[in-house]
Formats: C-alpha cells, sequence, structure tokens
C-alpha cells in the first residue's frame, strides 16, 4: 500500500465533466488500495477572473486582499472534486490552505511554505478517505491571513504535501504526457523522456518549459520527492495504478541523477521567448560600475538573467549586454534612466526581438566538447549569437527570435536526440 | 461617534462599479468619524453559479462541500470591497467568517451562529480601519470546517455582528429604499414607513416580503438591534452619515414597539405566493389523527404553515386543510403516500394555485374588528377564502392565486393606508 500524492492543474479540473475524469483517476488508485491526497489548482478561466476583478478594483491593490480573494478559485474545486468523488462511492474531504495547515511566511502573492504539519491528513488518508487539498496557498499564521504562492504554486503544494506525507509518489498530471527531450509543437521528432534529474529539471522549468513551476522542482530535489510528469487525458482506466517496481511505463520520472542508468550527454534542448535584451553603450571602464548598474535593478526586483562585458578596447570604456523577463523591459529602461548620474550618459539600446536557446545534461560535466557543438551547429546555419551564458549542466545562447525554431531543431538533431 | 454596521447585498455589490458605490457610503460614514464594520454578501450571480457547479458534481451533494464551495462568493466581495476602499484612501481589511471568527453549529447549509468574539473586529474599528466581513458564513470549530447560514443569511450576520461589537445601529442596504405598506409593484399607493416593529417586521418577513430575513429580525428582537433598511442605490454624497438624534429621515428603522410613537393599529399588508394547499377528505375524526398526518411530515422536515380542521359533520370524518411551501409539494405528496397505512385511505387534493395574504399590525392587540374589516373587504370584492389562520399581530387568508393583486388593493386601501 504506496501513499499517492496527485496534482491536476486548471486545465485538468476546467469543468465538471473533467472533474469527473480526474476523479476516475483518483478512483483507481484508491480503488489498487492506495491513500491518496489530491492537490487542486482552480478551474482555467476562474483565476483569471479573479485577478481581472481585482485589477479592476485598483492597479494598486493589496497583496493580501488580492491573495484573499485569489485562493477562492482553488477552494471551489477542491469542494466540487470532493462531491464528485462522494458521488462515485468513494470516501473524500476537502482541505483548504488554512485547515491543513499549509504555513507560509508572509510574502503575499509569492509565498514560500514553510512548514505542513501532515498528521490531520494523514490520519485521513490513513482511514482510506480521499484528502483533496487547495494547492497554490496557505496560511500566514502570525496575522491568521491567507497566503497564495504565486502563479503556478500548486505544483509546489503538491510536492510540500507530498513531503508532509513522505509519499511515494508525487504525479503531476497536466495537459503534455511527459517531459520532451524539447518542445514537440516546433520538433515533431522530439521523444518523450522516461527519466530526468532534479537539477536537469530544474534547468528546463527555469528556462521556459512550463510543465513545472521551478520552486516545485528545487523542493522536490532538497526532499528527495520522486515527481512524475503524467496526462491527465489519458482514460483513466487505460493507465495501471502506481506500482513502486514499475513506474517508468508512462509519464516522466524526476528523480536522483544516480537512479538514471543511461545518463545521455544532452538531456534536452529549452528555449525562452519571453527575454528581452538591453545593451549599454561606452560605459566607463572603472571599478564599480558593474555595482551601480544592477544594484538599482535588484532595488527595484528585476531579475537579470545573463550578463556579458566587452574587454575594453580602448582601457576606458566597454560595452554591457544583459537580459530580463521581456514584461519588465519598460521597467528597466526607466530604473536606468534613474540611475543616469551614476552609471554615466551611455548609450542604451535595447530588443524584445530575442530568445534564449539552452542545451541540458547533467553528461555535459564529464564531456567536453557540448558548447563547441553548439556553436558549431548555429553557425552552420549561419544564426548569430548575442550572449552566451554556461552553467555546470547547461550552455544558453541569445539569439535573434527569427531563429528560434531553426535553431532548435538543428541542436535537437545535432545532439541526436531525434526520434527515429 | 458611534459604530455602524453596514450590509450591503448581491445586487449592490453585483460589480466593481456598484462596489465603488458602496465603498463610497462607507466613505461618508468614516468622515463622518464612526467606527465601520461592512458585511457583505457575493456578486449577484456569483452564488448561482456556484450552486449550479455543486449540483453538476452531483445532485446529493455533500452540505459541508457545498458551504466550502459557496461560501467562496463572499469571501471575493469582501477582498474587492477592502480594496477599493483602500484605493480611496481609507484603511481596511477583510475577514473570512473563520477569521473573525463566527463561530456556528454544525446543520451545514442553515447553520445558527452561536457566538461571536467581537474582540478582533474591535481593536480594528476602534483604530480608524473599516472592517470588511463576509456575511451569510461561519466556522464550526469543532471539525473546523466552513458553515453557511443559508440563503439571505448576511442580514442574519450582519446582526449578529451589530451584536458582537454593541453597534449602535444595523444598517441594511438593499435595492428598496425602506419597508412599505405593502409591495409597491401592486400598489403604487403603498407608502414607506418611518419605522416598523420588530413584531410586525417578523410577520412581515416570514408572509413574504422580502426586504429582510426573518431570522435576522429575530435576532435583531432578541438583542434589540436598532436595524435601518436603505436603499444603496441612493448616491453617496445625498445621504447623510448616521446621526443617532435624527435617523428617521431616511429609510426604515426596525425597532421596539415602545419607540413608535404613532402607532398604526395595521402597518401592512403582506402576501406570500409560494404557498400550496392540501386536503385531506374523510380524515378519521379521532384522537391522535393529527399527529400521525404531521409527525411523518415533521421528520421529513417540511414546514407546515396554516393548518384547518373542519368541525366532523356526522362524527366519524372530516376534512383536514394545510399549507406547505409549493416547493415542498411534491415531497409532501410522497410523505403523505408513504404514511397512507397509518393515516387511513383517504382523498387528497392538493393546489399551488393559491396565495396567503396577511394583514399585520400590533396595533390589532387593543382593537377589535380588524379580522372582520378583512372579511367583508374580502367579500365585496367577492373573493372566497379557503383558510384563515390569526396570531396576536395578524390575520392571514389563503385565496385563489388570481385574486392576489386586487386583494392587496382593497384591503390596502380599506385600512386607510393609500398614500394622498
Amino acid at each position: 500500500m504506496a501513499t499517492v500524492v496527485m496534482k491536476f492543474g486548471g486545465t485538468s479540473v476546467a469543468n465538471i465533466e473533467r472533474i469527473q475524469n480526474v476523479a476516475r483517476h483518483v478512483k483507481r488508485e484508491v480503488d489498487a488500495g492506495n491513500k491518496v491526497a489530491v492537490v487542486v489548482s482552480a478551474m482555467a478561466g476562474v483565476t483569471n477572473q479573479l485577478v481581472a476583478w481585482v485589477k479592476e478594483a485598483s492597479p494598486l491593490y493589496d497583496a493580501r486582499e488580492y491573495d484573499s480573494v485569489v485562493a477562492t478559485g482553488e477552494q471551489v474545486t477542491a469542494g466540487l472534486l470532493a462531491i464528485t468523488l462522494q458521488a462515485m462511492g468513494l470516501r473524500a474531504r476537502s482541505w483548504t490552505g488554512w485547515q491543513v495547515p499549509v504555513k507560509t511566511d508572509g510574502a503575499h502573492g509569492s509565498a514560500r511554505i514553510l512548514d505542513i504539519p501532515g498528521e490531520n491528513i494523514r490520519k485521513q488518508i490513513e482511514g482510506g478517505e480521499v484528502a483533496v487539498v487547495t494547492g497554490f496557498q496557505g496560511i500566514e499564521p502570525i496575522e491568521n491571513r491567507i497566503s497564495t504562492l504565486g502563479r503556478g504554486g500548486s505544483d509546489t503544494s503538491a510536492v510540500a504535501v507530498a513531503v508532509a506525507l513522505e509519499a511515494d509518489v508525487c504525479d503531476i498530471y497536466t495537459d503534455v504526457d511527459g517531459v520532451y527531450t524539447t518542445d514537440p509543437r516546433i520538433v515533431s521528432k522530439a521523444k518523450r523522456l522516461s527519466k530526468i534529474s532534479y537539477e536537469e529539471m530544474l534547468e528546463m522549468a527555469s528556462l521556459g518549459s512550463k510543465v513545472l513551476q521551478t520552486r516545485s522542482v528545487e523542493l522536490a530535489m532538497v526532499y528527495k520527492v520522486k515527481t512524475r510528469v503524467l496526462s491527465s487525458f489519458v482514460a483513466p482506466d487505460a493507465m495501471q495504478p502506481f506500482n513502486a517496481d514499475n513506474m517508468e511505463n508512462i509519464g516522466t520520472i524526476v528523480c536522483d541523477e544516480d537512479e538514471i542508468v543511461e545518463q545521455q550527454v544532452v538531456s534536452g534542448i529549452a528555449y525562452a521567448k519571453d527575454e528581452a535584451k538591453i545593451t549599454l553603450l561606452n560605459v566607463a571602464d572603472k571599478p564599480g560600475i558593474a555595482a551601480r548598474i544592477f544594484g538599482p535593478l535588484a532595488d527595484a526586483n528585476i531579475n537579470v538573467d545573463m550578463i556579458v562585458q566587452n574587454i575594453s578596447a580602448d582601457g576606458k570604456h566597454t560595452d554591457m549586454t544583459f537580459t530580463v523577463q521581456a514584461a519588465e523591459l519598460p521597467r528597466t529602461l526607466d530604473v536606468l534612466k534613474k540611475a543616469k548620474s551614476e552609471i554615466g550618459h551611455v548609450d542604451v539600446k535595447s530588443s524584445a526581438d530575442v530568445v534564449k536557446i539552452s542545451v541540458i545534461g547533467v553528461g555535459m560535466r564529464s564531456h567536453a566538447g557540448v558548447a563547441a557543438q553548439m556553436f558549431k551547429t548555429l553557425s552552420e546555419k549561419g544564426i548569430n549569437i548575442h550572449a552566451i551564458s554556461t552553467s555546470e549542466i547547461k550552455v544558453s545562447v541569445l539569439i535573434d527570435a527569427a531563429y528560434a525554431e531553426l535553431a532548435v531543431r538543428a541542436l535537437h538533431s545535432a545532439y541526436g536526440l531525434d526520434n527515429d
């Protein structure tokens, strides 16, 4: 008898018919004798309506009230799923974030989970009842107010519940049937990975693959929660119930890299379209200049990603290029303008017409030549590279947006990832 | 400095524009130095959508899960109003039923408020902040689950909050500007009452006048909460802020009858259209027969209103007529059918094509002839009376639905209530 956490996102619970489909997935696990906690998102569209109301009430809204309004979406789904499960003859009850309780810090709108005392839910599922938990939310215990984890936070809720219950698996049901070597909409030969390491998934998630939220992968990695990505749109009775000895027949398992026997050098190609590039020309080449540029951006909570500083030709001036989220571009330019006196009068060029393409794989730690292969492949296609950044397990380049699909397809093929 | 509780119903908060209108009403009171708690319903239409989802999930839903789903409606409004008040420069925060906490019993779907510890909210409003409280809901403290008070329960929430805060007034803002001598849609000469006693309002409320929920009036009567019915659609700056010395210039005050100086014999005419009449013919006229009929109905939670038993002509058989809510008619007939063996084989006739018309006034305690006047008026119009019931302060008759408007108009005129 295993303890299984199942998470269903907004499109999987978009209406009552789909909630009934979700209930059948849950019933399959209960009928097999598994102890089940389900984590649900708001029905697709509901959160958007709630956010629209908040913004109509005031564009400068109070984050605590925003949280209280927006958290209702998951509460509705949880109640409806509990009712649907009961109608199928199962015992079930819903749990809101404050009932569990999912204790968070006070960073309303993007709260972090501090602790989930699991005893209430554990007692319930031990007795054969299904616990349906609202994703995305918790309670900040000092002021006793509802907090939310930010968009996509239900994945994090699911992993945190799995930690609290010491679950055997955290199954994340989405609208895709696993993690692919790259986006199958761009590369028809993309392959589903049966396993991927936490580290690689983390890079994938933070580089624009929207399958799992970054923080959920971080949490899974820290607590070694075996996480699986599955499709909720597979017929519930066409799937086998969870079985620890045979997990790989479906979906993608996110796990420790030691558990992946046949490790590839490159596991996947990711791309991020919502990048913007900013170049400061003729910046004074002197100590402290980077701090003067990036200090004000950090103060304004703007996340800077790639940073490239050219060697100074004359020893006095240099160029500085960096990227931010495209949505942050106007605000970034505004901050730079205000910091003009500190940075000095420089020319600023910007473009949102760029993409970041990344090659990811834990295998590159022990294999040289991965980056060189990337540059060669792009060069053969005549694609110019604006900026490069690397980590232990990935190489990212910034290129013109027009070449995005071409680059992804060429790299996918070059690293031998194409499906036959 | 007075403590004012303001309650706004679903049509008053139906969209952000109306919520802004509500906020201006609140601002008027705060600017005048009053301490304000606001109680809000769900935005019009939201509760219906939530209930529809629940029923689609399962017609036989769990009342606890129903409560958890449906209670989200008021939580949304409370957050949006708090944000709107803040945007107007006021300090405000929302309170859900469990945050206050509004402690109720475990009768999910129609819970009764047991206790509201007022200290949290009192501390807040003493500091000049507006407390926005979700109506209609509370928490059942043993299982720690959300409970709802049943439809229209926000009025009851408002009065209960007024009790907890020892408020000077509980202002119920609705879509009408007060309580009228009868429905102005039927009688154009209907007059707004500046005051009405709790007892009369209770009869009005339970007899189909939808201005205030019955339980809210009961609660106001027990705790002597001065309750006022006002229109939220009057321009907020066209109204004076609350002033204990000058309350009667607007709306209708529901108060102790001692406070009403010029008491009328008859205060109003009410009618209830959702009645159904059931007649059992040839019932055995013997001790215990009433218990055998009404016992099973009570067990099935069916509320019986008027009961008329005819004198037996032959000493052996009699006819029994009673009324129930029209919506309960099919269930009532079903219960009677199942109790056939105990009641005996009798003919059952039923009709939902009836209305109950009531004449109400505390003055009739000391004035004879009110009922006689009613019967004479109806007789002059050729209206047949099917059943009569009386209390200390009202006379009700059951007549054919077709005569409803005619009867109300004739009675309104006969008791001198017409506006000149």
